[in-house]
């Protein structure tokens, strides 16, 4: 698979390397942009293949914003975990209205599949990362398929909880930073969801992180699940609704530390101040450190 | 002082708090933008003044580049030493001609005071930072004006390098990252002197680095410069001249670390990985760390 990837530009960076490849994707029927980081470990000779931790970034952002503004390669290098960071949404597909909000359409895929005309040819991220990219990367490059954790940022952070959720086993560790926990009782989902999914709300609720735990059969990350919120965060109240997943996962019993931090906020710098929580959370797992 | 600034916002980050204010400049005749992060020594209730290191950007770069992308916060932050980050020039001028390139002009101040018409009304930016700003900063911020340490990227680098030399004793310690290091042997140099300072090359030699370090009485540095160069960086040969810098220190006696990296680029992920040892470097001589 290989030869499909289009090296757009390559950083040296904490003795590992970031590259950025363009793809023709499949599932998106749309050149796809995402970012990779490979440690040292990756990059050596004569080493096997290294963890990786696949990044969802919040509305707005594209295949760049993490690696450039969270501030995660330092520690990945030091773990030996690969970090992947694709984009948020297809781009290009001249779809009307897609650059219309800021929150729907080109920016705010919401890491779903969309059902619904005009949206369904093109704004398929789901089939994307987990048919498509996925299967791409662990191909491509030294990359461990089978030891993949899942984060992501406030849309990313849904697109985390609800991917990790509806496909058991793909994911070894899971974590997220203010995500959009029951996008289904939000104004950000209801509005993604009516556009991508339609009008039928019993349809929503196969890709809402609260609803999708309490229907759970059993805990499916017994070692527990990280998430960060920021309490000056303000998106918390109308938006985030992480107490929704907190008591859903109580009800199953699946062990979630969720941390509520004075005085941050929704941004990068918030998210820079507990990168390092996330990584080594994900390395407990991933890489046994 | 403290009246004058007007908080633009305020981001808790690392246990400290990251913030971007705006003033009347009295040296640029403009509002003026910059951005600081207090470490939590900084913000505790009786802590004193904390030392500070301000960074210089480079050409197209504003105050938020550096916090953003550079992932300083977290070791400023342990080491407990504030990080100041003013804007690279003067914006809003309506000077004709102030936006048609990307390395003069806007974006492009070179860290000079213009002499030149239509330059020299508004582009200040010495004195703007020696006699505006970090006395600002040191009266209205919890920051010790006695230890400050001074650093900067490509431009900046430049910046940093002659601020240094042509103000002994202000700062107290000193590095630069891919710095412009002979301005007037290079086309960015001689663009930008040429235009802010005219065809008089005489003076031009004020506000060079490798001249500045030349004519230094004795080494005003003792305890040492660091400079960090990627040799992938595509602007090495043309622009930058670290090699002419480095015999004006050996002639001086002037010690000089200046590390060549194979592989790193000239961009944010060569600053990231070497961000570290930067923040050492100048708290071994601001906070004896």
């Amino acid at each position: 698979m290989a030869e499909t990837l289009k090296l757009v530009s390559e950083h040296r960076c904490f003795g590992g390397v970031l590259r950025f490849y363009e793809h023709d994707s499949r599932e998106i029927g749309l050149p796809m942009r995402f970012s990779v980081f490979l440690p040292p470990q990756a990059v050596q000779p004569g080493q096997g293949p290294v963890p990786a931790l696949m990044y969802l970034a919040g509305l707005t952002c594209n295949e760049e914003t993490f690696m450039v503004k969270a501030g995660a390669q330092r520690l990945a290098a030091e773990l030996g975990i690969a970090l992947i960071a694709p984009d948020t949404s297809p781009r290009g597909a001249q779809v009307e209205g897609e650059g219309a909000s800021w929150d729907f359409g080109v920016g705010a895929g919401f890491y779903l599949d969309a059902t619904e005309a005009p949206w369904a040819t093109h704004w398929r991220m789901e089939s994307y990362l987990m048919q498509e990219l996925l299967p791409l990367v662990g191909a491509a490059l030294p990359i461990d398929s089978e030891r993949i954790g899942l984060f992501g940022h406030s849309m990313g952070g849904h697109g985390a909880l609800t991917l990790a959720l509806r496909h058991p086993g793909r994911f070894q560790s899971l974590s997220a930073l203010a995500p959009i926990c029951a996008p289904t009782q939000c104004p950000w989902g209801q509005k993604a969801f009516g556009g991508y999914l339609g009008a039928d709300q019993s349809r929503w609720l196969e890709h809402d992180a609260t609803q999708l735990m309490r229907h759970q059969p059993v805990a499916p990350y017994p070692q527990g699940i990280l998430i960060d919120q920021g309490l000056a965060d303000k998106f918390l109240t109308e938006q985030l609704h992480p107490h929704l997943f907190e008591a859903a996962c109580e009800g199953l019993g699946q062990p979630l530390t969720l941390r509520r931090h004075t005085g941050y906020d929704h941004g990068y710098y918030f998210i820079q101040s507990f990168m390092a929580d996330h990584l080594r959370h994900h390395a407990a797992t991933l890489v046994g450190a």
